[in-house]
């Protein structure tokens, strides 16, 4: 990563919908075809169920500690959801972007807000959203994990969520997968780019200056050389 | 273009670049392959080449029109050089966004400077850098059409307008052609995605909450439908 050109600054993707947009299926693909990004892996204090492994699909803490974390101003950003706390430890997050890697979060408008108020520079935001309450609804029976209340529960949410849509930098709308998930990757591919991700070509700019600084006080071109 | 998911306003894509990195190739490359971008055509009040036509290549104007257009602020930004005034009008721009065109700018950082004061929103800018002074030197020995003195002229422009890389967007290096087109591509494709250029969608978030309304006003499931 000493390479100018190529050394970087992470950054941190942000993905959002209402429920059954289809953020989950466009997140894995996302994460099976890029290599330099990441899911976020929170902190939560809920059991670990059986199939859970620890430091994989989340840290495990105690009420204590994670309270300990959250006082302590190690959280990015938090929430309680059914008596469960959850949230996003800082020094990992900042350890990745340091090191040129990218970590994508799956998180609600809430959690987004937080975000932004610690590391606004560092976040490119995307909201996903589905073509129609239609394809909503059958997406979220198709899971075939929630019953109709459960749905109906989630669909409330979704009614207050989509209102949040002018916040974000980015609006996908999820009617052709394949076309979803090519705009999401362009995001991810543009926003590497960004300059302000990319301080060490100042060493590029600096190179280049005194380069040019030499012909100019010769006032003659070199000879073509290998590169020519 | 009334459908509110792929309703959107134009961006002005700026590309700009010291000589010699390579930017005629990549202009020419993405005018070719992407349908919904033109390249803006500028007015000018020098003389009409043999092998240029009107309308097409500039707009031929007087010096007097010019002026006119100038002090009616009908041009988004202008200069003169060598005896000659250029400038990019106002209406053309104006009306190709509003179309959901995109247009394309091949200009230099004092005029991307006038541009950013005029029209900041509307903008998406790339500065393009060439990997070395050597890699730059021999491509504009390649152009042929230079002396080595015009050569000299156009590396001590390069020299004061790299300074001006940290106020651009994106910043792309052309050490490989493809790749810079790729990454050009993806700008674009993303830029066309930001939140702010989609102000239809807004139809879209209505219709959503109307439908998610009337679900949870009547508190049961729509059955399958046909899209279901």
């Amino acid at each position: 990563m000493a390479d100018p050109v190529t050394a970087r600054r992470g950054l941190m993707l942000i993905l959002t919908s209402p429920s059954g947009a289809g953020k989950s299926t466009l997140t894995r693909q996302l994460l099976q075809v890029e290599n330099e990004i990441a899911l976020s892996v929170s902190v939560t204090t809920r059991p670990k169920r059986a199939d859970e492994i620890d430091t994989v699909h989340y840290f495990f803490l105690s009420p204590e500690r994670f309270i300990q974390m959250r006082d302590a101003g190690e959280l990015l950003e938090w929430a309680e959801v059914h008596g469960n706390f959850y949230g996003t430890p800082r020094r990992a997050v900042e350890e990745a972007l340091s090191a040129g890697k990218d970590v994508l979060f799956d998180i609600d408008v809430a959690g987004v807000r937080q975000l932004a108020a610690m590391v606004r520079e560092d976040m490119a935001t995307v909201f996903l959203l589905p073509p129609s309450v239609a394809e909503q609804v059958s997406r979220l029976k198709r899971r075939a994990s929630d019953d109709d209340a459960a749905i109906l529960k989630r669909l409330k949410t979704a009614r207050t969520e989509i209102q949040a849509w002018a916040d974000f930098d980015y609006i996908l709308v999820n009617d052709d997968l394949d076309r979803a998930f090519m705009e999401l990757r362009a995001i991810l591919h543009a926003e590497r780019l960004k300059q302000r991700r990319r301080p060490k070509l100042e060493a590029l700019i600096a190179e280049l200056g005194r380069d040019l600084d030499g012909i100019l006080a010769l006032g003659t071109l070199p000879a073509a050389g290998p590169s020519a």
